[in-house]
């Protein structure tokens, strides 16, 4: 399924066993969604490593050498995805990290199809997971490669109908879904889970959040309870591969995707699913 | 510092771009002190991976392939350490595990010379950290890939002189060190926290609370308080490298560590200093 690897710019498919990204998932990743081979959502996708190397004490990579490589081997798919690890490399004497990192960044690219649409299909089957959701506030939000709980999540179920589980933290608090953010409307206002403790700031999650401010429909990032996901109108998932998922049930509850705010999902929709560059 | 490696046995110094340690932290590790060329608490590491690998849905390595394994590049070491890591290996769609995975097994050795033991020198210097640790009842116990919480931690400090810091979660409730379990000796008990909901249930720490048990001392698993560090006799920290350390100062606050039950972390340590095979 992997179609090009670029390690540090140049074409392997192995790594040293002394990396720190192996080893304690000392690292980062973005999965870009590639159309008509272009990447969707590069500055959002850039903006958010750059925040996630700030965080974990790593150099922010120079955008324009990562656009150069995703060129590289981006620009061969039609239709597909671009993963992007960047790790902290080898060295350091156990947990603690060499003074000056040498950062390793790999690329992957994956060609697919575009897959039947769920939104076009009437929505996807969703359901509860029993796996918490990690919390540290440390850690929340950025996309670093600790994704066990997401892994454990995703085991739970193997029935190809449901599309996605959600999670919540220790407390019952919601986080998303294994791989989504979760948005929950009540008819007349959005809310999605803060990102503050646990979850990811998704990039089609901000482009919502912002979609919705222009559409005068208030989105409000809060604790999410079960009470809120029971009561709502209708529920919608987010992430850059999958654009925007009306939910049609979760668990044994129906729910009807027309009572969405459609307009807006359409929005948010169209903006993920445009392919961009920056200027380099 | 790496010596040896075996990637499934076989001499290697790289993986596949496409393991899932990499891409999600999808796997266990070990870290076994070598002495005399043996493992110490090889069967307490073997049984940490066995629980480990139930809990992530792996199959269980093969005890006696590892040994064997093990003594190919752990014999050449008089003092050292040896790694093993054992990965979901590489496939699957995403988050989603393949259903039958095939599990990638790394072992690399690391030549050490005996250091000065703080233990003879009068104890550890340690501090408290300001990243939290991440709680996930799901993942808390086991000895996972997902280590960004305790690198974190490390890189809050630079002094050669601090040898850990502490670390808590969320709610303040102390887990642990970086690297270490946490004993706190208030003059006739012992306290370490519970590893239920965050931190590690080391090999030392499970031989510290059974020779505790044996020497008649009260040791009780539970939240540690701020409190109760604050207002301990005495403090000491185990792991398998290290064995135990006795701790005379932290943050401000000097401790003697002739006050611990010292012959209590004699026993702890000549077990864990004490090389040993299993029966294969």
């Amino acid at each position: 399924m992997i179609q090009r690897v670029l390690v540090d710019g140049r074409e392997h498919d192995r790594i040293s066993v002394g990396d720190r990204g192996l080893h304690y998932g000392d690292g980062l990743f973005e999965t870009i969604l590639i159309r008509d081979g272009m990447p969707c959502l590069w500055d959002r996708h850039m903006a958010r490593l750059a925040l996630g190397a700030d965080r974990l004490g790593l150099p922010r990579p120079s955008p324009s050498m990562l656009r150069d490589e995703a060129v590289r081997i981006g620009t061969e798919l039609d239709h597909g995805l671009l993963k992007l690890i960047l790790t902290r490399g080898v060295g350091g004497r156990g947990y603690r990290p060499p003074a000056t990192p040498h950062p390793r960044r790999i690329l992957l690219s994956y060609a697919s199809s575009p897959s039947s649409d769920p939104w076009i299909d009437g929505g996807v089957a969703i359901r509860f997971c029993e796996t918490p959701a990690s919390v540290n506030s440390h850690l929340a939000g950025i996309k670093h490669l600790n994704r066990l709980d997401a892994v454990l999540a995703r085991r739970e179920w193997d029935d190809p109908e449901i599309a996605e589980g959600l999670m919540c933290d220790e407390a019952g608090s919601f986080v998303g879904g294994t791989m989504t953010n979760l948005f929950v409307w009540d008819g007349v206002a959005l809310a999605t889970p803060s990102v503050t403790r646990s979850g990811l700031a998704g990039t089609v999650r901000a482009v919502a959040i912002e979609a919705a401010s222009r559409a005068g429909i208030a989105c409000v990032e809060r604790p999410v309870t079960r009470r809120m996901i029971e009561e709502a109108v209708g529920l919608f998932l987010t992430n850059a591969r999958i654009g925007v998922w009306p939910v049609s049930r979760l668990a044994d509850r129906l729910l009807d995707p027309e009572r969405l705010p459609l307009d807006l999902l359409s929005a948010v929709r169209r903006t993920a699913h445009t392919p961009e560059w920056s200027d380099p």
